[in-house]
């Protein structure tokens, strides 16, 4: 295209996807609307960009988290006007809090029809700057490729949520040009500066036993955590993953830090002794929600926070720096984590402990686990240092709902792997829609179902507020009941077999038969 | 409470039901999170609150709608924080578009949680700007009474939407007052002046032939209608209802508008002969979308279009003022319709024609109708000129899902009337979640699934931007195939009844069925 130096004419949605794939972003998540339909007329033209359509929005932003996760690149979203982009947002929350990579094109009304206030205008701008970390119009045709380049290069560095707005008319009008798409050249991410690196490492050095680390995107992948496990081995320093964990590495031979925990007083205690807590790609750690008479901050008073190194910047190599800062062999053996009480495989009746156990046990080398399980889970990332290795994500904006998305592109980043989602009923219940997508492009992921007819979570937080007995209202708000939802039936509406287990036996056995085959398949696990 | 002058002792959260039920807004449609416990906890203590859980926001503030369109008065929401009211703004921008008042109640972080920037912190006030008509956050314990009912009295002076954000803190935060809940007194609607009255009747007279009206609000109900054809038949002005119409009332013996066209070219064509155009509670009729060549208007060049009466004013009370302007009896007998071309009762192949032209034939007296059929029902509404008394609701702001949530809420606000749901396949998917709450309250709904398997709208958009072959990428963004939904499967799994009919004999047969009973029910037409 114009590389000759000959002015070639094209328009301005041949522009987006021509710069889009040109840097590499050949993954578009759709839900499209009819102000969008010049740009997938242009998708149309270019085989090489991969659509796949999102029966609702939230499908499509959770589903860009996830591949965007797992390859470190962003894909596109396509979504249709303020109300698309609005139906989106809770999982651009997700990914923005994740620090994830996306490009959103939102298409709006041609420019000269919004005086008009049609049906569907709506201030898009206004609704996208929460979740986004950088918005911008599009102008006219040819300032097209210009700003989807600027929105690839806004998605990455540092990553993070880029929106664009794509009037109709910027995207059918005609323009010329004789510049090929722009290739964007990113900057690689730069260490801390070695004051800071030395600063660290004096802290540490000055307080044995009493340093914590937060360690956060690179620092979180297995390469990161074995050398944050040497320096942990030789100063004593606890290591901790988020509260709500983007994306780590974990299993067998890994170091693998404790999760800061979601309950207010868990979290509190453990973190009672720390001096020191030093932050790798990580905010602050504080309390999820705010509780009468109860801290904000997880922190105890008089603990230093000092950041190591930011979002953005190069994890792993300032983690090195500050290893050879305090003088540890960059082979020095990492400690073999100790075996876990072998509990025997569970039998009898289905607790969510139990399908965490089993999960633990049986988890692929390889795999992906996906958790949104919500309260019902919680036991499985401890065992989960001792399964076979797997790349570990889950919701991380607290914004629910994101477990089947998530999954679902997950899977798209990575097809020869195997998918393991862990979800709770009642989020399951946002973007249930997801699995059609699973569905339609034969996904490798098995989603389990932990049914307890409630949310859980709610409960529990209605005794944290002092409510004992639950009335009517309250039960009606809370419970997933009257009727129960019948997930297998609803799987199947969507194109995913299923099968309910109301045993461990029965549901280990299912596991090991999704985990036997490919494609879709969900498990019932209906709890007591 | 504090009616003695004794001042008692209450929390923020129980200021706020006891407010809303002051003013008769005992219906909340709920979908809460950690936040809203404390308010939670004080619905609990008040059974005289209806709450009615939805397993996404769509559902609720969809809902809401159905059930203020019905009978005129907001019902509450509740929502849990950014994310929450994220989820909910397509229903709320419909919700805006018809005009309806809601009562959003947005739960967020306690107040001095927000400097930490935990996980679910937005920007909630800039997300609820562009759907919400009167947006305002709740200072302190003792500012929830006074939010909740200026809230209440910007949700119906004019209608529209009314956000207030309830912070933790002031929710579960005590005080002392000696004032009871404040009762808002609202004027009643006043008709327009007298000027613009005459004003308008000179038009009429002085353009015979040459006038048309659009009909909304109480202008497009029965007794409004009625006013309307008396004006229409002596002075030969054509009626329309909006292009989206958010409620009329149809069917034998009443006046039937014609509904303006979606498409571009057929809504031209029926304003080409308009000289004058008269407003009565509707904005002046523009095309949906912008086309590449097309006016935006849709009046002709030198129409003069005129504003009679604007939303919130008394729209009935006006058309009653020109009729007498203009020297029309009130009792003046209306012209009788004409008898519809008897066509026969559809056999054979169905088709979306024929379930349009069934469903029209079997309408019972004093049903809702809801329509969300998107292309695939547009006969129902000239057809339902001749069907049995009934209410039409739709969609009205272009976000499309909300058929079932709509309809959902309509058959709360009515629970003796029966509610026929037309709804597409592609925009069922949205909020198919709202099936769950039809279940659960056994709501008596008929939803129609016109199962066509497409995007059937934007197919046809493809071909309005010239695209005669669609591709593989288009394909696979336009079509609801591979696999096809299995929407008896869906509806089952929400507890709801289904069937599905593939003939026009089984489709009658099964309609018939579904309205000699009571409690929610799905047919899957499957279309060819």
């Amino acid at each position: 295209m114009g590389e000759g130096g000959q002015p070639i004419r094209t328009t301005g949605a041949d522009m987006l996807v021509d710069t889009l794939l040109a840097n590499g972003v050949d993954v578009c998540f759709a839900n499209p609307g009819t102000s969008e339909m010049h740009f997938v007329a242009a998708l149309d033209r270019k085989p090489e960009m991969r659509c796949i359509l999102g029966l609702s929005e939230g499908v499509v932003t959770g589903a860009a988290d996830g591949y965007a996760r797992m390859t470190g690149r962003p894909a596109a979203t396509l979504l249709h006007t303020g109300p698309g982009l609005a139906n989106s947002l809770a999982n651009l929350h997700n990914a923005r809090r994740a620090r994830t990579p996306v490009i959103n094109v939102v298409g709006d009304h041609a420019s000269y029809h919004l005086a008009l206030d049609a049906p569907l205008t709506s201030d898009i701008e206004c609704l996208a700057r929460p979740m986004s970390n950088w918005v911008r119009r599009v102008k006219d045709p040819a300032d097209v490729g210009p700003t989807a380049a600027d929105a690839y290069r806004a998605s990455l560095a540092p990553p993070g949520v880029a929106t664009m707005i794509l009037p109709a008319d910027a995207s059918w009008g005609a323009f010329s040009t004789d510049a090929p798409p722009q290739k964007v050249l990113l900057e690689a991410p730069r260490p801390a500066s070695a004051e800071t690196v030395r600063k660290v490492a004096g802290l540490i050095r000055a307080n044995p036993a009493g340093v914590a680390m937060v360690l956060s995107g690179a620092a979180a992948k297995a390469d990161g955590l074995a050398v944050a496990g040497r320096i942990a081995a030789v100063h004593n320093v606890q290591l901790f993953n988020e509260v709500l964990v983007a994306h780590t590495q974990r299993g067998r031979g890994r170091v693998a830090p404790r999760r800061i925990p979601y309950p207010i007083d868990m979290a509190l205690d453990m973190l009672s002794d720390v001096k020191v807590l030093i932050l790798v790609g990580a905010p602050e750690p504080v309390a999820f929600f705010a509780y009468p008479g109860k801290p904000g901050r997880l922190v105890p008073e008089g603990c230093a926070v000092v950041t190591l190194a930011r979002h953005g910047e190069d994890l792993k190599a300032t983690l090195e720096a500050l290893r050879d800062e305090l003088g540890i062999s960059a082979t020095l053996p990492l400690p073999a984590t100790g075996a876990p009480t072998d509990e025997g495989e569970p039998s009898g009746t289905l607790t969510e402990d139990a399908v965490a156990v089993i999960v633990a046990r049986k988890v692929p080398e390889n795999a992906i686990v996906c958790d949104e399980a919500a309260t019902s889970a919680r036991r499985f990332f401890a065992l989960s240092a001792f399964s076979a290795p797997h790349d570990f994500i889950m919701q991380t904006g607290g914004a629910i709902g994101e477990g089947i998305p998530l999954s679902t592109g997950a899977a798209i980043a990575c097809p020869e792997r195997k998918v393991i989602c862990l979800q709770a009923d009642g989020c399951a219940m946002y973007n249930i829609q997801g699995l059609w997508t699973q569905a339609r492009e034969n996904l490798d992921i098995v989603t389990i179902i932990f049914s307890n007819r409630t949310y859980a979570i709610l409960h529990a937080e209605m005794r944290n507020v002092g409510v004992e007995e639950i009335g009517t209202n309250a039960r009606r708000m809370l419970n997933l009941d009257q009727p129960a939802l019948d997930w297998v039936s609803l799987a199947r509406g969507f194109g995913v077999e299923a099968a309910v287990a109301t045993s461990c036996e029965a549901f280990a056995a299912l596991f090991d038969a999704a985990l036997s085959r490919r494609g879709p398949f969900l498990i019932e696990a209906r709890l007591v």
